[in-house]
């Protein structure tokens, strides 16, 4: 066998080997819950809502759900709404409660590092005159409990606080905070959807008014979430319409979703209890980036403040977008941030929160492991790290000052936009620019229309997604392959003068190869 | 073989039978997308928003439905947003058009006969100086176009309209109504929930702003809805947070509900072709009606105007209450009205709007038809109707005068309580009564603690969920079951005195026989 053999067949292994380190982001449903759910699409449909028999064992199955999230995270049954998404269940939260004091009470306080639903929903009522005031954060990321002290008031009737924050790890001390809360007469909003399974949940104890969680970051379906609102606390439902969950969430229950939440709690304490294996990974992770990158620098806090599972790293130097497209090129997946994050190209808020400039957030990466990591999964990462700081990478990265009339109306290059349509709307992209219609990231359905004997110049809104569809041209085959590095956007603001001139000339939309 | 065996297995099978005509209430999951969702859930994990292959491969699958989805009700795939269900899609829309028009714009049109998500949601907006007009519909429920020619005025930006009603099965002229909408620079939101499979639909023909739909009436997945946007209408989002859905939906999409609610699509024209044998199941099933109680009133109106699957019907001098309870005590699952307005006391508001009496409404029974029903089906219902009719019922009925200290302090009778938690908090129950916990109707868990020597007096809110636990105990081997008539409202009202004077005492909460 020849060498070129040998070679592709290692490229091949390597780029089917498949390592995920983004269980921060969503989960595989396990087998249990996948069961349950099976058996719930396929026998029982009965509306829970319904009075007659087989609507009856379905709102059954709703109540034994609610049971198992609520001994999961040491609630009472009552005090459970089953919701649609954690997202939901802040949204809920933050407009209930604003809705009973306001405008007799007119603050809420937040960390600078909650989840994008907290912060938005509080950007959007502001509008309406609630008054936010942000608390900070220590380097570390830990609530400053003098400073919330300070700030809270009379005035102060919410304080929402995220319980382990998604992109570094750190957890903080709710039930500090919820005192504090308590003794100014205000509430809180405990946004716990990294927390189960990874640390002990146990909201009795804690004493929060409220608190989101999410099935799929468990190991449970995606589309469903839970609410807590402790016995007593002030609520009103976000949606309005049927009489579910005894008035306080309108719409049909996701039946399987629900059964899929409650099996997925079921094993909340055999995930605690792996939690040092997890821990054990996290060292090595450590342990082997200190050895491929010595000055790489570890954001997460120290082991006791921290995750099991959650590591973000900053390295010096290199671009996250490129090092993570490296990573995907090889099977890897892991994040720069929050999911709910992506397609803004703004720099991270947690990682800016505890002090770190713009630019070494944009050479941040979020590794967070699962169960079914391996130590195995850990050393191929950082082999794949490894290769690409040492500069094995096959993508060509263009400045955005580069690229001038000559490159836009070049016979010999191919400009593909991978733009969402929203992005689309937004603005007008480069001139000659072939298009990817629909959502979608994914340019599989148009490779037929891509030539391979032509220099392929890959663009998006921030250079991000570019990056990504480079990495994977290449890995088709396609021999010479170009991204704009920092994406329309530094092209804007670079050549403005293009812009202006040519801007939306000659789109062509790409229509799939087949009809999908 | 003794005469009581032979007795004892005709029962037996009668009441193994199972008869489902409740589909405008939800139907069963089709195998085709049983299979879908399997698969997702068992292979497909990646969080749409994230950016490496496996989530890339999530996204394409979401954009894959959205053209499904699309394709099955005439828009494009960008005008479609997945939403939690069709009651979030509705209240999405009506908080949008608020925001965007109102100060400036102050009145919203609707009709009577909307889904309780459009008309709760208005009278929410109410409270917040949103003018709220309902435009009468005639005796066969079709909106007054000539009255909403005189309602309608430069003020008014949204007209709300429900294209085929979930009750009686009326269908609207909903391109007319957009028509004479436009005609005022008014919007249209066209609740659709019940028109995909059973009428055409073609949003870019009738001209709508937005439209609601939800996978669940038409074999798909509950816990997964789409709203339209036509394009270019105004719009923002309800839930605040991520960026999915292109900024106009926060939370993690659902995969495996996105995936089925796509595929489920895909059956639309299969079922449109299937819709003259489900008429003339309807057929058949009014005929014999009319045999069995030839004063029976249909509510639905004629065939040109109504869904093909639904028909509502009034049996003068019988309580649906317990019509329902025997067809659920012999496998007939059907329903008085909207699931979503399950345990509201209150008499049908659709019913009330054609001018039926309070009294008729509660004596009317709806049933809707689905692709797997036969002819066989339909005389088995009636005949449960005809045996009811004949008196041929088990439970005996108590009415709330009646029931006075001789009973309520006999040691022969043991009181079950079987009202919902939330109506538990809103009053006090019966002296001595056993109540059973969680939302759950189910009693099946606590039938050890429910003597069989004793007379069983079941009661709840307003005597709906009493008589088919009543029938279910019957059906059970319990000798003596009485319900309460009308509930403890009815008591509450006619016998204020006794309330006074021990209501609440000596509650017992039943724990489950073993442990769920």
């Amino acid at each position: 066998m020849e060498i070129e053999n040998l070679a592709f067949l290692k490229h091949f292994f390597r780029f089917n080997r498949r390592v995920y380190l983004d269980h921060n982001a969503t989960t595989p449903v396990s087998r249990r819950v996948q069961r349950e759910m099976t058996r719930v699409l396929t026998s029982h449909y009965g509306n829970p809502s319904s009075l007659y028999g087989i609507a009856r064992k379905s709102a059954e199955m709703v109540e034994k759900a609610r049971r198992q999230v609520a001994g999961a995270v040491g609630a009472d049954a009552a005090e459970i709404i089953f919701t649609s998404c954690a997202t939901e269940s802040n949204n809920a939260v933050v407009h209930a409660a604003s809705a009973h004091f306001f405008p007799g009470r007119k603050k809420i306080i937040t960390t600078p590092i909650e989840h994008p639903s907290v912060l938005n929903t509080l950007a959007h009522l502001q509008t309406r005159g609630v008054v936010v005031e942000v608390c900070p954060v220590d380097g570390r990321g830990r609530l400053r409990l003098d400073e919330l002290e300070r700030q809270i008031d009379a005035d102060t009737f919410l304080v929402c606080c995220i319980v382990a924050n998604n992109e570094t790890g750190v957890i903080q001390d709710i039930r500090a905070v919820a005192e504090i809360a308590q003794r100014h007469g205000a509430l809180v909003l405990a946004d716990c959807v990294q927390a189960p399974g990874k640390i002990p949940v146990d909201l009795h104890g804690w004493g929060v008014d409220y608190a989101a969680f999410s099935a799929h970051k468990l190991y449970g379906p995606k589309g469903i979430g839970a609410l807590y609102v402790k016995q007593g606390s002030p609520f009103e439902p976000l949606l309005h319409g049927g009489h579910q969950e005894g008035g306080l969430r309108a719409g049909t229950e996701s039946l399987h979703n629900i059964v899929g939440f409650g099996a997925a709690c079921q094993d909340v304490k055999t995930l605690l209890a792996h939690a040092p294996e997890t821990r054990a990974l996290r060292r090595r992770l450590i342990e082997r980036l200190k050895q491929a990158k010595p000055d790489c620098v570890i954001n997460s806090p120290e082991e006791a403040e921290c995750l099991p599972n959650t590591l973000s790293v900053t390295f010096p130097g290199v671009e996250n977008a490129e090092l993570m497209a490296m990573l995907d090129f090889r099977g890897v997946a892991v994040s720069a941030g929050s999911a709910c994050s992506t397609g803004d190209d703004a720099p991270s808020h947690v990682l800016q929160a505890l002090g770190i400039s713009a630019q070494a957030a944009r050479q941040t990466i979020r590794f967070s492991l699962g169960r079914d990591n391996t130590a195995a999964d850990i050393d191929y990462t950082v082999r794949v790290i490894r290769d690409t700081l040492a500069g094995r990478t096959p993508v060509v990265n263009m400045g955005p000052a580069l690229v001038n009339e000559s490159i836009l109306f070049d016979e010999g290059t191919f400009i593909l936009d991978v733009r969402p349509p929203d992005d689309r709307r937004r603005y007008k992209g480069l001139p000659n620019a072939h298009e990817v219609p629909g959502f979608s990231l994914t340019v599989e359905k148009y490779l037929k229309q891509i030539p391979r004997d032509k220099r392929i110049l890959v663009v998006c809104p921030g250079g991000g997604l570019s990056v990504m569809v480079s990495y994977y041209l290449k890995a088709k085959g396609y021999p010479r392959v170009t991204n704009l590095r920092g994406g329309l956007d530094a092209w804007r603001a670079r050549r403005g003068d293009l812009y202006q001139k040519y801007a939306g000339q000659n789109i062509q939309m790409l229509e799939p190869d087949e009809a999908g």
